[in-house]
């Protein structure tokens, strides 16, 4: 047995997710929506379904579909990226494994900022990589040069930023994306840009993608099923520089081979519409004005939310020493809501006093979650 | 970069697509069918598109569809296996992935029988492992004992069966079974029975699963898109012992997480109607006896195929020698078919003789690729 998988412990979301089901709480743990979906793509996803082929795709992804991802990041972020070096994945989640899986040769390491979402340290680990951690502090999480520089040995090889961050919900500034860039530059290391949320932007100020910043060395990763609040569709994709693509590309025909083509077709011709994605957003901001607005009259102490559809919460506030585990088991168990904890984001000294709650819920979901965290106090 | 991946080629079964894309051949290649899938099956997928969640499913896959597996296999192949030993994945490409990583450590040996499919042997060296091969000969493909010891060491801690085998399509027996199973015992070995054949079975003789054999050390990997005819589905399955099931589960929460809950439910219902797949064997095998005819008509001189929608043409049955990839390029570029060659299943000393054909297409597609192959000698 691998004694990595082996001794490792079942993902936070998929755990806090099955409490939730067990103790019948409310849900504002694993991201996932209750809206923002475009009706007109699920129309399109089943007719395509109906109609069109449900044999293979090719395993770098349906031509239309890798054409759609270019033009959509041309007009929304200036990207001038090509079909031939997109691959698309079974989500995200997949295309984070066929980089690491492929860019990493053993003894090489990779640096990740924490809390780092808790795909990446076991996959750079299972491609025979060592992991480095940069640690984001609260309330500010800011990245800056000082603190990557710090992370890196010689043997680094590849830098992952997320940005917008998950779970701390903030969008890295100019000045701090510059900043890794900087340092990727002058250590000639790979970034790998998970920018799954780039679409889940609330706070008014621009998203700019490393790609535009640091096109010879960057992958960005992303996710129609983020882009679309259609989490459970598992489209994603990696787009590299040519000499990085093929790798990536032989990798990921080996971890699935290929995706659903409807679903493919489908997320192709909703690219084409961005104007789809404007009245999720506004849903997303009245919804975080809720949650925000309730956790704060119950007592709650919370961190800024700049994207994403994560709200962070400051237990500290409580007035009593509260650690976050704890706090997110005994609020599963007896308050009715599930809530995900930061700590298990951190491999070093974590920040233990925070949770994240997820307000991309229906109204009366976020109401029963607001009465839950008032008892859970 | 990770050298293995770096230097690996484009899967043969990618690279005849493209090629027969590009020469408008008809492709008789890579392995999916023109018919065969229930009707009801597309409505119901449909549907629930429509109407179910879109959302994260459970990243061990929908209780419901976890049930129908075990439910399904209970009755046509006599196992007891419980839901919570099933793993769903996107497709049982991800299902090998995810055994090979958990289940292999630094330095354990894996077995696989050549011609063998040709994700197994890189996922088994990214995994940290090595590979062994047994190698089956033609026209026979016999298993047995005393090849499969030859290949052992003491480093080996697993060993891939592939039943019904492709690209051969061999039904392996019981007696061929039985000694792979006495050398795994001998050896405590894992088998990783690929079972994702077991519905195509077209020679009247009885499939017998391995986790019917030796569960106590057998994980078995079972594929919806072979089962139903959509390939393009990729809703595939890790079914294995107590004690691996856990880690093997873990694995693919990294991997890709989950697959599309409208394909996971209709596949659950689905399994529920085995009498939905008579029909397709049926339409399989006039459509094979149509292919075989076509070509003994045209001179090729062809191997028994037992089972998969696979035919094995022998080359030499044309009276020159002829190398299958040397045939195969020019088939697919003068003649205007695609067809596998068999050699580049192999690591060690190949046959080189052979290519695979796929029937399970249209009655115009088979007689135009007869055609094809009739000028191609
Ligand atoms: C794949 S489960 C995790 C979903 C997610 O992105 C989150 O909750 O942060
Ligand atoms: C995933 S592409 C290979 C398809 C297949 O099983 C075959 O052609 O043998």
């Amino acid at each position: 047995m691998n004694p990595l998988f082996q001794q490792m412990p079942v993902s936070i979301f998929e755990r806090m997710s099955l409490a939730a089901a067990e103790h019948g709480a409310v849900n504002l743990g694993q991201g996932f929506p209750d809206f923002g979906w475009p009706e007109p793509l699920l129309d399109l996803a089943a007719r395509l379904l109906r109609e069109g082929s449900n044999q293979y795709a090719p395993s770098r992804g349906l031509p239309a579909l890798r054409e759609a991802i270019c033009g959509f990041y041309a007009e929304r972020q200036g990207l001038a990226v090509e079909p031939g070096h997109v691959t698309v994945t079974s989500g995200a989640t997949e295309a984070i494994a066929a980089v690491l899986l492929s860019a990493l040769a053993t003894g090489d390491e990779a640096v990740i900022v924490a809390p780092a979402y808790d795909a990446y340290a076991p996959l750079i680990r299972q491609a025979g990589g060592r992991v480095r951690e940069a640690a984001l502090r609260a309330p500010d999480w800011r990245l800056d040069e000082a603190m990557l520089e710090a992370a890196l040995s010689p043997a680094t090889r590849l830098l992952v930023i997320n940005n917008p961050h998950n779970p701390t919900g903030r969008l890295f500034d100019s000045e701090e994306l510059s900043a890794a860039v900087a340092v990727a530059r002058r250590h000639d290391l790979i970034i790998l840009a998970d920018e799954v949320w780039e679409e889940v932007v609330l706070c008014g100020r621009p998203f700019v993608s490393l790609a535009a910043l640091a096109p010879e060395r960057t992958i960005k990763v992303g996710s129609a099923g983020k882009i679309f609040s259609l989490t459970g569709w598992k489209i994603g994709w990696a787009i590299a520089p040519p000499a990085l693509a093929g790798t990536i590309a032989r990798a990921h025909q080996y971890l699935t081979f290929a995706s659903p083509p409807n679903l493919q077709a489908a997320v192709a011709q909703g690219l084409a519409r961005p104007e789809w994605l404007e009245a999720a957003r506004a849903d997303f901001l009245r919804a975080r004005t809720r949650l925000a607005g309730g956790l704060e009259g119950a007592g709650y102490r919370l961190l800024p939310s700049e994207a994403t559809y994560f709200q962070c919460v400051d237990l500290s506030g409580l007035g009593i020493a509260m650690d976050d585990m704890a706090f997110a088991e005994m609020a599963v168990r007896e308050a009715g809501v599930a809530v995900i904890p930061l700590s298990p984001f951190y491999e070093g000294a974590a920040e233990r006093g925070l949770v994240r709650l997820c307000f991309a819920k229906a109204d009366a979901t976020i109401d029963a979650g607001i009465a839950a965290m008032a008892q859970a106090r």
